[in-house]
């Protein structure tokens, strides 16, 4: 048996020499190299940039879909949105681990697990699409897929429903980076409130405690109830963050003026980069979490206000990521139930 | 005299309700508003990126970059790349304050002014493009721009020629930046040896002192000369920063495994974020510079490389930026002749 890269060049088809991340096709061949983990795959969790894509592509149609999805796995052997490069994540069963790797990692054989690196890296091999979930952005399949021996991954924990803890953990970078920047008396802004955003607020009003607040802004007014019913932020406010100045004047007001220290933006719409910018004070910190950002108007723009902000790319992956993100629905309750009740 | 918006929203014609940067066209009539800085502009400096684009789009012959400038602004009423959104910045004189202003800005009427905003936000009327200097990427002209009530600006320094000056300002956030980040014993790779790339270098120098280290990657031979004999850097190595695995190699064999604590991407070529991530060592920091940087690339391929790195959207301003690169040049003679040389 072969012993591959750590980071999985090996299987990297075309073009050659670069990460598989950015290869246009992967060997997706169920048969492990030495240092390699093969999974018995039930679920893909779509990312929501990639997932817009295949609606729009299929008007929605399940069955068109499930063609779109099999296409592109079959075409590139592993599935990445071809505008946008997005991927998700996926979970199954842990069915074969390399020698290099048994008993250096915490996994065996059978245990339930899910990746925690994208889609768009890892070597998927379909079957096929079983059943489309459209309000979860999830998809039920049978196929393999190969996880690197740089790959990240967490068992799934037994009191929660696989598709609610793959739901939360394709997002739980957001919240455990938030865990890592808000400090006691913060004013925190969460632009977006979909998993990612809902997670990031819990989090950050622990973090900021009664002498921080917590803001959050959404477009839509279910959302807002919602966020409202599950005491998850001080102040709500139903603002279309791709209006940067009309969302200034409001947080201006709910703030008396101090703007926040630490903004989250979650939103996978194009074009929020600006309200993040402007509702953060001088030397506050903005971390884009959105895969819809755009690196050259968040770096012009914030220029272009003359801001002094720290604006950090959200990657999906910090330490202890999986553990402060289920920790979160321990602490939960109401949060946990709403999970259940979308995701399950 | 009417006031404005201090970030100059009354001046978007299309589409209303953006900000300027994010504006198709922008009203560039000289006539200020009385929270307003009218420039008689002498020259443009174009950043690299959209300049590279201009001469993609003429084959490089300079009546056709000057009827394409002058085509893009007439049409939108300030210079911005249409493929890319990049701008630049400018230099002139300032020719009036409006009485909003008036004793609260550091500058009167007939001061050498370079502004520090891009271009692509910045109200610009032009008679005519008078002399390209395709080396540097600048473009004497005559015109008027408009500043706002928050586009940040500083006098040109006597002993510099405007030219240089100009140079340095546009990539002055890169220093600035890597002043704030670099510690004393820190490993600090710049990539790319462009004008941002070698005044990081010697501000990285200073910083990382005698028990740090400075690694340039840069993959034209000329440029790593350069670096050596003006001794700019601990380690010279010519390399691809498209090839991430073989840049890897050579990192680690340059720091005995030790990797980077602090990395700077100054290049503007797509396809070097991986590159930035994999010679950063866990818990270190990647400053991305480059317009050239893809947001998702860069989040994604971090989370699937499974590294913990804090990714900065480099921009081009913080405080007191001006002043800290305008140091760089009276600190090191040898980096201020080679620029002289080239921006002259």
């Amino acid at each position: 048996m072969k012993r591959g890269c750590a980071y999985g060049t090996h299987r990297v088809l075309e073009p050659l020499g670069v990460l598989p991340q950015a290869a246009y096709k992967l060997d997706n061949q169920p048969a492990i190299f030495s240092n390699e983990i093969c999974i018995d795959v039930n679920l893909l969790t779509i990312s929501a940039t990639a997932f817009a894509q295949l609606k729009k592509r299929t008007h929605g149609e399940p069955t068109r879909i499930a063609e779109e999805i099999m296409h592109i796995t079959r075409e590139r052997g592993k599935f990445q949105c071809p505008q946008t490069g997005a991927g998700g994540m996926l979970t199954g069963v842990v069915e074969k681990i390399g020698p290099d790797l048994a008993g250096k990692v915490e996994l065996k054989e059978g245990d339930p697990v899910a990746t925690l690196v994208s889609l768009s890296l890892t070597p998927l091999y379909l079957e096929e699409v079983r059943e489309i979930f459209r309000e979860t952005d999830q998809v039920r399949v049978k196929g393999k897929a190969i996880l690197f021996a740089s790959g990240i991954y967490t068992r799934l924990p037994a009191d929660i429903p696989e598709r609610v803890s793959v739901a939360v953990m394709d997002v739980a970078g957001a919240p455990a980076w938030t865990a890592k920047y808000v400090k006691a008396g913060d004013y925190v802004v969460v632009i977006g409130a979909g998993k990612a955003g809902l997670l990031c607020l819990h989090e950050a009003k622990k973090r900021a405690g009664v002498t921080g607040k917590v803001i959050a802004i959404d477009p839509s007014a279910r959302q807002c109830e919602r966020i409202t019913a599950m005491e998850l932020a001080d102040i709500v406010i139903q603002a279309d963050a791709t209006q940067p100045v009309a969302v200034l004047e409001q947080l201006r007001a709910a703030t008396g003026g101090r703007l926040a220290d630490f903004v989250v933006n979650t939103v996978n719409v194009a074009g929020t980069e600006m309200a993040s910018i402007l509702v953060c004070r001088d030397h506050g910190c903005v971390l884009f979490f959105s895969m819809s950002t755009d690196f050259a108007k968040a770096a012009l723009g914030c220029e272009g206000v003359g801001k002094v902000v720290t604006m950090l790319i959200g990657s999906g992956y910090t330490e202890g990521h999986a553990e402060i993100t289920y920790q979160i629905l321990q602490e939960n309750p109401k949060l946990k139930e709403y999970f259940l009740e979308v995701y399950q």
